[in-house]
């Protein structure tokens, strides 16, 4: 696609993807509380006294939201550059599976029962994802996290075999009649002790099984120092970083604009190129 | 109002809003105490059993109180150079909460039954944000929570995001039948599991309801690692301000006086105007 | 008491409070498995079933146990050169409390039923509080608890009043029906949440109070950030001094040696006077 | 052994020892999935309806598994230079341990319901630490761990008397009726309690009890800052001294290549010589 596009597309795109104009500011306004509502109307749907008594307006209200992200889906196509990266990206996805669930219930109008198609309305949650736009803020958080994820990973493999052989172990130790059925129920069990949740469906009722318990526990309530040690200072050399002298620019201010051609975000404001692919943006 | 205040009203002000004096520190103590008094009365109140027997004298005692407070709320009216300014402020306003409960049980008194009046009696707990007057002296911890307050928000809606879609997806697959009744239901169990709370009320008991629950235990042991690393670096960072050398006095030792006309307090000792106001302190 | 003491005194005051000789070595190590041995015999007694097997075993032990403890008390007094500062310290209390017990049960022999004896005999679990003489030397670790003492004591002060704000509020929304039987009940089922411990003894089932319930485990997981912070900064800027070149002897090599004079620790290896009385030490 | 070994050895060598060569790399991935296959197998023949259902394909595959890693086992040995070494060694031990359970439970055919036999099936879960291999790359990570220990150790060893005496309080207060029916059972709880688990299959119900509970929780989630602190001082530093100029190869690049003569791993990229015993290495 040329740099010559229709005038009322370059509107919409700016509607669209910059906060800058008041248009902008008003659509993500209304998507966010579009957004909201939605998710906020599944989840009371879902509450079966309430779908009942309010079925007719749950329906309307979730016809209409399905018709404004609809509307949202088919102009973020037309405006973007590269149509195809757009609906195969994370979001584009995230945009399509908003509105296909009740397109689909609408075929399928009367085998209402269906377990697919009760799976597939809840997908209509995914939805709270479309606000994953608006967190991109806090560059620091994000690139601090991504730093010791690897590190973090290593740690939590190590948990996992710690909980294999103590779930074993406790398998063993307390049997069936406590409530250690299986293996695997009691690595799940040694998950939920660990990490210091501690439901109490299962819990150790003989003195030595009690006593590995104890032992878990203490371990969980030590080792949780190792991630936060790792993030902490993963996150305190990532601000020294940023207050450091000859590095002065490390947060810039971006603005909310996306390229037309790549959909790059995260620009820095008043930039004038694409810095991902060069593409002119627009001012 | 000028400067050329009564005698008395000076010396209230000073018992008041310093605690220099002995006056002023007796007054503190006697505050401190009817605070913490009220507070333990409310909760003996509560007590059914306690209630019955000692209704005569927690009645008493309540009375005593709320007139001691009313004192103090008046007192502090009249020696304020701006009362309008305090009774609309934070203290303002729980100096009159503390008050009024008792004297609207009073014209109200035959219909002890009434639901509104009982959750008005209970506001007297909040009494116990008088407290918060001697809490202020730790300026760092303060200023570090507010600094790194904007990214533990991030931290947390992402959490509640991660909880939606959680609490779909265990809703889903554990259904009604294991206690996970609607979504609303589900979020809240995922909230109670990812925080490692635990409460155990509601458990998963489908082998892929349990993995999926373990999933969540392993990310909220991992991720409660994310806010605390924040607050480590920003509290280090806040620390290591403090101990510079080029700025030696960034804890300035302050006094508990507060401004006669603008209320603002922390003024460093000594100080003869006020920083915020330029009205003169007492000194 | 001049410093003519008799050789064996000096002999008996080396074994008891060096860990140098031999003999010292042995007497710490006798203690330390007579500590161990107590306390687990202790927690054995009050297994019914275990306690009506092996009565007599328990009994005798106690005895031996009790006599050992009742030699150590009588040499620390002997052997010290302030008797009475060293039995009105932390450690003599404590020496005193591990063995009266025993000897009141002789007196009231007959009475065991008593609940004052009982809870008598269980002090002797204070026995344990005599390993902390061998806890000492982590003076780093302590040092930043204590510089942190005041910091956590003030958030833990601010945990408590939100445990009494929410505790009310729970009361008031959940009431008797769901276990929220008084203010006080309230109080404590909110510090086990927002504590993230979670028994479930008592869990919300109104949908207002599991939203107040999931704010309140949302806030306990993101201010547990707060003290860890805390404790971290001043963990780390505790061991930046100690790792400060212009201080490089911040940690020196201590020994076990307490003053005859006045029962100071921690005397630098070699020291030939107290640092804190100036008395001279043995060599 | 001379360095004069055939052919077929060295290229065996290379194939278990290094991940270099394609073949190592096949044989790499293959054992990861066979340990991993193994570690699901035990965990489904747990569940008993799997059993019943699959037993001679749990059988077949636990056979397939148990040549395997015999290969694997015998392999090792005979490549390794000093094979007394690598079989006492901790790797040594975990891979015999792979291996023999399903041996002896052949001998034992008949008698499969022997408690013990039971165990030494169960003890195949171990395989698990086979995976441990892999996990040695995070060099900061376990040394980190490990500089801490000691603190950490002390730490937990004080929340351990913390534990045992606030244990008997409640086992004074509470009693049998309660669930605390002996000491050992209310330390269990405690230490349930101040790690934050909180099963709640043992609650305090009287109102003193509960006070000294909500005192152990505030203390426990108030204390867990100490060993977060301690592992975050600690690891920040140990990130400095990496980041440190003047030490610029602390972190060499490492192969996985080990010593033939004496089973040492980590040696840097391009060493041509042991570090530990100076044997020559293949390059």
């Amino acid at each position: 696609m040329s740099t010559a596009t229709t005038n009322w597309k370059t509107k919409l795109h700016d509607i669209i993807y910059e906060a800058d104009t008041r248009a902008g500011k008003l659509f993500d306004v209304i998507l966010l509380m579009a957004i909201i509502a939605s998710v906020v109307l599944v989840m009371l749907e879902s509450i079966e006294s309430f779908d009942q008594k309010f079925h007719d307006f749950l329906n309307i209200s979730e016809w209409i939201i399905t018709v404004l992200f609809s509307i949202e889906y088919i102009a973020r196509i037309v405006t973007v550059k590269k149509p195809l990266k757009y609906i195969t990206s994370f979001y584009g996805i995230i945009d399509l599976l908003s509105t296909i669930p009740k397109y689909i219930s609408l075929i399928f109008g009367g085998i209402h029962a269906l377990a697919a198609l009760r799976a597939l309305r809840l997908l209509r949650v995914f939805r709270i994802l479309k606000l994953a736009r608006y967190l991109g803020a806090s560059q620091v958080l994000t690139s601090a996290i991504k730093a010791s994820k690897a590190k973090i990973s290593v740690f939590l493999f190590a948990v996992l075999i710690l909980c294999i052989i103590f779930g074993t172990l406790m398998y063993l130790i307390e049997g069936a009649a406590s409530g250690f059925t299986s293996i695997p129920v009691s690595v799940y069990w040694c998950i939920v002790t660990l990490t210091t949740v501690g439901f109490g469906d299962i819990a150790p009722v003989t003195p030595i099984g009690q006593f590995i318990a104890a032992l878990i526990m203490i371990l969980g309530y030590g080792i949780i120092a190792v991630p936060t040690g790792i993030v902490s200072a993963e996150y305190t050399s990532h601000s020294n970083k940023k207050q450091n002298p000859s590095k002065p620019n490390n947060e810039l201010p971006l603005n909310s604009q996306s390229c037309e051609n790549c959909l790059a975000e995260n620009h820095r404001d008043h930039a004038r190129h694409c810095y991902n692919c060069g593409e002119k943006l627009y001012e």
